[in-house]
């Protein structure tokens, strides 16, 4: 058997995230058929996450197990002459037999786009949150950087989530703007439910002044949801890079 | 009566480009749609030019007169709440009596985007020409340099086109790179049909060894569409900005 690692991208406006649900139009339902036209049945695959309703994906592995022997290469041609127009396959690599697209994940960085303009803009329709007045993405910078370490994430996470262990450590968190566009970078071992969208709606009420500057310590500290901001919308948010060991 | 210049963004995907036709989705009639919703009639209205099925307007001059006395930033939000998700005003000013969409514009700026890499990209399907094999953009960009100048444009120009004069003025032609996209930016006082697919088809021509290097001056010279590239697709094609007078 082989052990293949996909990557791919895809545009999750028309899709509820990774995971196969009944009823329920998902990347993993596409991709799994795409597979079963080139191998005549499915193979288990594992995502390296789930992702929500609407999220997007700039990277997102998946690895499985397959006796096939075709090549990699043919096999990225072969599942992007099968898979619709708003999944691409990347690449696809053989890995080492204990290797699991989930597992062996080591740290996952998101990116939030902001469309920062009084008017909205077509070419971010479903692509970004609109968000009229105009961001202080200095201060918001500056504020970021409170979520750095490895803490009791807690307060950043949505109920529902089921989460025995809410620690994780947050290498990279901070905010630019390049025109009218905004973002937040925000690097992490893992994340809990919600937690980048939480993060981004409160960053946005600290400088909306609904939320003190520099409280996200005590935020955090307090491990209550609902001293932290709202959880924004699924549009502007992009799962960027999935890193495994090496990087 | 107010003279007005609106500009909007729209993605052209789904429209047969500006210009009004029978039996046809084009961005002038759903405009004049949320103009008759607002107004209750539909005035005049002037575009700074057509544009062709599928290309996209990152900027999209529209000047009209009306007696109504909508404050312009009124307008722009009363536009908005009515035109479709992949059209949007950007702004309204009142402009002099005299001035005309098309007939002022003093020059525009066109950008055509190739996403250079040998898979696909979703979140660029019907925004970009997808070109795999790996592009020399700084051969590509020395070569569009032959496009600066007053010429007579006639071998840049598609059959159909009934304009007497073809000489234009080419004020800026290049090309740059930013990771796998690959742009090529041409401003000119004004642009024959399909112009600007024609010099970005003759420009991969020449990266492929199937024109000479530096043969542009002489195709220009033979007046002759033959001597020239293809016409390359809408979809990566841009109205990026309208110069009026003062810019």
């Amino acid at each position: 058997m082989r052990n293949l690692l996909f990557t791919i991208r895809y545009v999750g406006s028309h899709y509820h995230g990774w995971q196969i649900q009944q009823n329920a139009h998902t990347v993993q339902a596409e991709f799994q058929a795409a597979l079963v036209k080139i191998l005549g049945h499915c193979p288990d695959v594992k995502g390296c996450s789930r992702t929500d309703t609407g999220v997007h994906a700039n990277m997102y592995c998946i690895s499985l197990q397959t006796g096939s022997t075709v090549a990699c290469e043919r096999f990225v041609a072969a599942l992007n002459m099968h898979l619709p127009y708003d999944i691409g396959v990347c690449g696809c690599t053989e890995v080492a037999e204990d290797f699991h697209a989930r597992y062996s994940c080591t740290a996952k960085r998101y990116v939030y786009y902001i469309w920062n303009a009084p008017v909205r803009n077509p070419f971010y329709h479903r692509m970004a949150l609109h968000y009229r007045r105009p961001l202080d993405e200095k201060m918001m910078d500056r504020q970021a950087r409170d979520f750095l370490g490895t803490h009791d994430y807690t307060a950043f996470c949505s109920a529902g989530s089921k989460v025995a262990d809410t620690v994780r450590t947050v290498t990279e968190a901070r905010v630019a703007r390049e025109g009218d566009v905004v973002t937040f970078t925000v690097t992490a071992d893992g994340f809990l439910y919600h937690m980048v969208r939480i993060m981004m709606g409160t960053l946005l009420r600290i400088t909306e002044g609904k939320i003190q500057e520099s409280a996200i310590p005590s935020i955090i500290a307090s491990k209550n949801r609902d001293n932290a901001g709202p959880t924004v919308g699924p549009d502007g948010l992009y799962l960027d890079h999935v890193f495994y060991g090496g990087g």
